[in-house]
């Protein structure tokens, strides 16, 4: 493999000295890019883009051409996985992701099979792989997954909910039942992960979107411990280089400790946590990224390059932090104040790096 | 003024010794309870039955009258106060509360009003007056109002948002406009809390629904400053007793210890944090009140039972716990599972009182 041009991204998840702060950001590839809104036409509906291996790569590329990003991410879902499995993911308009056939009684869910990701999900190794080919070792490309309890809540309620009635009903009620999703989860998304690092991914993420709505008990036991049992089996070193994993709990600014035990190279913050504090409380474990308010790109540039200041500022000197939105993108954010974000990071964060 | 019969709740929250650690549940008086949606029935709508002190009063006592708790809370809403300032609540089935009139310039923002509670909201202090006589003492009753920053959301946003975009946007590009609006919503809860004080309320709980939204540094300036600016001007003491005040952001977990220094009494937990732990971190400042998980009531007595016993055993030995959920009960929930938390508090907790 020809050495990266750019791999600032990767050494500051293995806490390597860098010279400036990498950036990217999640759902970088997405809506309020116009150019994806055209991409995503063609693809006639958001799920026919993520299986058009052309037309994942376009989309993945097209926030590059527009911003010195330190990362491309494949363009896909988190929810392939249990399309793959045979729960018929959907999108319907202003509703969100949802499933023709969720689980609903207990024979549906003794008979989940893990899915061959290089058979029933081939189209997304297919796009890792000219996606890594486009990229033509400019940057490195993260692939990614959803949390085993993340996936669960979506199979079990059949879509989005505000207040996951029936994954938590089915927690507290039948907890063996929904330790088997979980493992069955569990077992899918680390050969998925594996698939797509063998497919070309050069670090991992898996998004654990949900498991902030559990009390830090059922958290341990329903999210935590799963995220933990994909980390002992992913590949770690990949033609010679250590593939970095990122482990992300939206809402789990309180169980940082605990998340940083898990075995990942660094953990992803969402806004509600002050990073330098979260920085003293796991110490030299892990690296950290994130974590501005997507909202504050609502703003202006001038706010914006106040807001990406203080991260800097409050994250401090020194590797180890990758600089990220909180969350993903807003579709209404404008595009130039997205690349002021980008350049803020990239000018203002050489004062805490080293030579 | 006689002496309360059960002053369990108004003792616990002085950090005071207690047999038992009181509970009771936030909408305790809720859609769950089949009496109250024939209440709700008669009332026509929601609103009217907040602005009818007769049939306020029945919903109020209607928990009591099933479950042994330790307090009860005026039935009421938190966006009384908007509606008395003219933006014109309404509730959309399956939508939640809308306004009107939400703010959308800047010119509706600089003619807020602080509206006279004794003129604009008087159905609220009758209700409040009236529910008092009829507990007859048997249980203290707690007054409530929502914090500047909640009231903010919705007022700007025109009802719930799943992001906060309009708010937030004002946050970032124009920070005091949004300051005006805090500020006017500060001096009104404070008015309107005092007025329910002088109306017979004998605790007083600030909800803070939506400050967990925000970042550790907006908090702190756009929510918890308003916070302490009401407890600040609040009456303290009433008839000779202390009146202790509740704060309770949810989401806030990661900030208990700025929150502990705003004034408060005592501080409300969301269920992902651990009581024990938040015990810890903010030592014998305040009262703490919480923090099961409304979805363990979806469960059976049996699991209801070990995990109440988890929090108990977890909060540990002496005064200062106020039992109850992290967030108010589901319609969902049956209430003989609201009767077994009710119960397994009111035993279980003996253990941890010395007399």
């Amino acid at each position: 493999m020809t050495k990266l041009k750019n791999d600032t991204f990767l050494r500051a998840l293995l806490r390597q000295p860098t010279e400036y702060t990498p950036v990217w950001m999640m759902r970088q590839a997405g809506r309020y890019l116009p150019e994806y809104r055209l991409t995503r036409i063609r693809a006639h509906d958001f799920l026919g883009l993520c299986k058009n291996p052309d037309l994942a790569t376009e989309a993945t590329l097209q926030p590059l051409a527009r911003f010195p990003l330190d990362a491309a991410i494949l363009f896909s879902d988190i929810l392939t996985i249990p399309d793959a499995m045979g729960l018929g993911l959907y999108f319907s308009t202003g509703e969100g992701p949802k499933f023709k056939r969720p689980l609903h009684d207990e024979r549906e869910i003794r008979n989940l099979v893990v899915p061959d990701p290089n058979v029933h999900l081939r189209y997304v190794m297919d796009a890792a792989s000219q996606i890594r080919k486009a990229l033509n070792n400019e940057v490195p490309l993260i692939g990614f997954a959803g949390s085993p309890f993340t996936l669960a809540c979506y199979m079990v309620e059949g879509g989005s909910s505000p207040d996951f009635v029936r994954v938590k009903t089915m927690l507290y009620q039948r907890p063996e039942l929904l330790h088997h999703i979980l493992d069955v989860n569990a077992r899918a998304v680390t050969a998925y992960l594996n698939a797509q690092i063998e497919a070309g991914a050069q670090a991992v993420m898996i998004f654990d979107s949900w498991g902030g709505a559990l009390s830090y008990a059922a958290f341990q036991e329903f999210s935590l411990a799963y995220m933990k049992q994909i980390v002992d089996g992913l590949i770690r070193e990949q033609d010679g280089a250590r593939v970095p994993c990122i482990g992300f709990t939206k809402g789990g600014g309180l169980w940082l400790e605990s998340i940083a035990d898990s075995g990942c190279d660094a953990i992803g913050l969402d806004w509600t946590v002050d990073i330098g504090e979260a920085r003293r409380r796991v110490g030299d474990k892990v690296a950290l990224q994130g974590n501005l308010d997507p909202a504050v790109l609502f703003s202006n540039p001038e706010t914006i390059r106040a807001e990406v200041g203080k991260i800097l500022h409050s994250y401090g000197h020194g590797s180890g932090h990758v600089f990220n939105l909180g969350h993903g993108i807003s579709q209404f954010t404008q595009p130039e104040n997205a690349a002021a974000m980008v350049a803020a990071v990239h000018e203002l964060s050489r004062q805490y790096h080293y030579h």
